[in-house]
């Protein structure tokens, strides 16, 4: 049994990849009752997952369209106005978001009507897919507009994954290679892995951002979950906005920002710009996942307002929270997202979108289209006697495991699945009327498994593994002018097959990167690698992490290398 | 008061370093009951520590010569038998070591008289000083010439200092500055650091040891201590060997050794080369902290022992550590050390040199007379009824705060001062004979104290700091031909003026690195200021902390930024 002998070179490769991560930066808080600023490597996937190129090639082209949709549904107010008015009424955080939306209409006119003033928009989405079997490529999984979070350690996660495979083919490299191992180092070279500058793309926008809508001197304010456990991805943004862009970030969460800034009426008329507190008086800045009293830049003005908070009813406990996105709302700052980019990436608007007719609307038939590929089913559950979607509850009922039910609110960790999807099915029918509208339907993508080395708290196993794409997208608006609409970088993350949920962050997911690859070399789950689906396909499927895919052809390298030294001392 | 005021202000700078570390590797083991991968920043100095430049220079410059006397000495074997003669029978280890000189000279003659052959000698040598207020400048503390450590994470803290200093400017130029800001920013710029690639320069001699000693494919063997806390240092050294020089390295204990390597008789006669073993069993590597086994690379020559163990008697529990020195010893694999080089270093040698007449043997007039400007005062205690030894003694045992009783052995930790050493001395007398000559009594450098912020484990305080300056030397002969003769970089450790004693990795030191200046800057302590010894000139060093060097000038820089903000408002 191979796997046994190379468990011991597979060990080394990890202890290597856990010290290059404490070296490289791609670390977490270590949290529990440690001190604050103690650290451990992320959790990651010791080799990259494969994928096939041309699906992957298609899903990075997609992004600066789906860019252009999001800049147009947001600007569409009465589409999102009609759209999620249900919704908003089941769901209070939607409804509150849409009443910002609402309120925030005169002080939006007035700085819009100011001569030679120019509303500045930023986007930073990350748009998730997930291979689907069935259909053999990519299947978005949601659009995430606002706190698309780590960025900047999956940059450093591709960086790894090279450095990897170079070690790995470097152990092998002094034999004399066999044919299988020289198959195996080709399909594992490290020019299989796509460049990833997520990290640097995402700061140029924010930078231009700032610059655009706050001048000279403005500062970047990251509004940030108190006591944030993924502060590293952040801190890496903003290291590489002052290092690379001399911009100043100042961390705040939504409760301080009431106090720690303030609007003031810009001197041409155009708006009130958004500065900092003029009291004198220390405020709290969060550094560090600490809270720190520190002298604050008064009547420093704000660029740009970045959310990696803000996304979840849970981070709006007081309506001290709903009185900041007011103020930041009411302002000539620009927004990451603004209420509108908010709204128009939520799951009502998606599951809209995916409608007969909905995205060709927005984008024209051609690009409408291409984008509607990359759609799994989505059906919205507001009108449940209307025949078609009744016809659909009824096939959820019956085929619950083809079918994921989603809340309508943002923040995930409550889609139903299974039994207790056609149990919430049966008793909304039950109920009637819009008690069902909080949720969506959607396809369930199937993605197929592969195996994968999972590395966490510096220790590692090896598991049948699902991974999940995300490709980030920047756009930025300045007037009527698109100055950037660009595709930065990718994220994998890959979970265990038997999890049905959870991210990097709660620890069920690890950091992983792409190894592009053709069908019929051997890397691709036997689904994808054009094979048929009579039952031998079946039966290779089952085989195939024996002997296929990554970690099988690392394996196969490392055994090589055994045998050749073996060899040698005969 | 402005240290209160400006307190949050350092805070934030403290935090930005704190982060910075944790992104760029300047991190050690967390240790305790955390996870084996667990991390944190290393312990540090936020702002640099203040030397006079052109001691510096002068401190720089004289470490080639240092790298050529511990060649000259160590080649001697007559003056190293005969100097060592007496410690080596008043303390166990230098007598192992001087009888592992003795029992390896017919493996190295034989090696030696093969045709062909050229013995490979790498030297790795660190010379720590100290600023000395009565004489002005750098008196040296000792000689390292093994596991000399930090270079990797001192390279790194320089790089860290650049970084506090560039945000600490950014943080006062927005203001329109006064003529004492002005000032302070000139005083704290950046320029005034020195550059240290330490961590390049010692991983460009390991290289060279490797290739020239083990051929192709050779790899280096790095000694290391079983739960070595500080592996992150040592790790930066092995990744940039393999990322820079393409050259693996391996991690054994002493312990280890007789078991994993083995001498293997040279195809070409000369000499017996050192391998691993070719059992073909799996043998324990050590990584990151952790022994793993793993299937080592039978067969493998090993270029080059690199010592990061060895060096105090502790790391010799049993006769194995011994045989382990001595297979090595015995192989043509280069060695840092060999034997020979350990002793050369060694502090009764560094103590004999001092004496008159022994240094300039080695090196001449003119060599001699520049590196006798960097000794303290040392004296032998071999034989106390001398007359110059006598009165040296009775001088110690009245004026104990101005000598320093240091054990001769290596290792350190035991040095006794003040009433300690008076009684130990006295001690001594009575006992008569060569009781005293195990210890070696030094003149004891008094260093003018500075102030300094410390971090340590996430939190911070500023106090009262003495440092010690570090230069790394690299020196690679060739048989006759001196290949490599370099100065490569520096460390600063500071420490609080009430500490006598502990290093880095104890906890009571913090990495530092050091800030130019001239004197009549203001930046250095003021006896060492070109003021006179008068009483105003200490009156001025007792104030000298409120408002001179580096953390003052760093207050007066943020203190200016808050005057500006108030102005502002007003």
């Amino acid at each position: 049994m191979e796997s046994a002998a190379t468990d011991a070179e597979l060990d080394s490769l990890v202890q290597d990849a856990i010290v290059w991560a404490s070296q490289h930066g791609l670390v977490v808080g270590l949290g529990g009752t440690a001190p604050p600023a103690a650290l451990i490597h992320a959790p990651l996937s010791l080799l990259p997952v494969a994928f096939p190129a041309s699906r992957f090639q298609q899903a990075k082209a997609a992004m600066t369209t789906f860019n252009t949709l999001i800049d147009r549904v947001a600007a569409d107010e009465g589409y999102l106005f009609d759209t999620l008015e249900l919704a908003g009424q089941q769901d209070d955080f939607t409804g509150r978001l849409l009443q910002l939306l609402q309120d925030s209409k005169p002080a939006r006119a007035a700085a819009a009507a100011a001569a030679g003033a120019k509303e500045v928009v930023l986007g930073v989405h990350r748009s998730d897919y997930m291979l689907d079997a069935p259909s053999g490529g990519f299947l978005q999984v949601e659009l995430n507009t606002i706190a698309s979070s780590f960025a900047c350690l999956s940059s450093i996660t591709s960086q790894l994954h090279h450095y990897t495979l170079q070690r790995l083919a470097a152990a092998s490299s002094s034999s004399s290679s066999s044919d299988a191992a020289a198959a195996a180092l080709q399909l594992l070279s490290a020019s299989r892995l796509p460049s990833n500058a997520a990290l640097q793309g995402i700061c140029r926008a924010l930078a231009a951002a700032v610059v655009a809508a706050g001048g000279p001197g403005a500062v970047m304010v990251m509004v940030v979950q108190p006591g944030e456990r993924n502060a590293y991805d952040q801190q890496w943004l903003q290291h590489t906005l002052w290092t690379e862009h001399g911009i100043v970030t100042r961390r705040l969460t939504l409760a301080q920002i009431p106090d720690c800034l303030q609007l003031q009426p810009d001197a041409a008329g155009a708006g009130s710009r958004l500065v900092f507190a003029d009291s004198g008086t220390p405020v709290g800045l969060v550094y560090f996942r600490l809270v720190h009293h520190v002298v604050a830049d008064s009547g420093t003005p704000v660029g740009l307002v970045y959310f990696r908070a803000g996304y979840t009813p849970n981070d709006y406990p007081t309506d001290k929270e709903w009185q900041a996105r007011a103020l930041i709302e009411a302002s000539t700052a620009a927004k990451c997202p603004t209420v509108a980019y908010q709204l128009a990436g939520s799951k009502k608007v998606q599951q809209d979108l995916a409608a007969p007719g909905v995205v060709e609307r927005f984008m024209g038939q051609q690009q409408g289209a291409d984008l509607r590929q990359l759609f799994a089913g989505l059906w919205s559950l507001d009108n449940i006697t209307e025949p078609t979607t009744a016809a659909v509850i009824q096939d959820a009922i019956q085929n619950p495991d083809r079918f994921v039910l989603k809340p309508q609110r943002e923040g995930g960790g409550n889609n139903l699945y299974g039994p207790e999807l056609s149990a919430a099915l049966q008793q909304g029918l039950a109920a009637g009327g819009d008690s069902l509208a909080a949720f969506i339907l959607m396809q369930r993508i199937v993605p197929p498994p592969q195996r994968s080395v999972f590395v966490r708290g510096g220790a590692w196993g090896e598991d049948e593994s699902l991974s999940e794409l995300g490709i980030y997208g920047t756009f930025l608006r300045v007037g009527d002018e698109v100055v950037i609409n660009e595709e930065v970088g990718h994220l994998v993350r890959t979970k265990t097959s038997s999890s049905n949920e959870g991210g990097v962050a709660a620890g069920f997911a690890v950091l992983d990167s792409p190894l592009l690859s053709e069908p019929g070399e051997g890397l691709l789950p036997p689904q994808l690698d054009g094979s048929s689906g009579s039952t031998a396909a079946a039966a290779a499927a089952a085989s195939w992490g024996e002997s296929g895919g990554v970690l099988a052809a690392a394996r196969a390298l490392l055994q090589q290398q055994q045998q050749q030294q073996q060899q040698q001392q005969q």
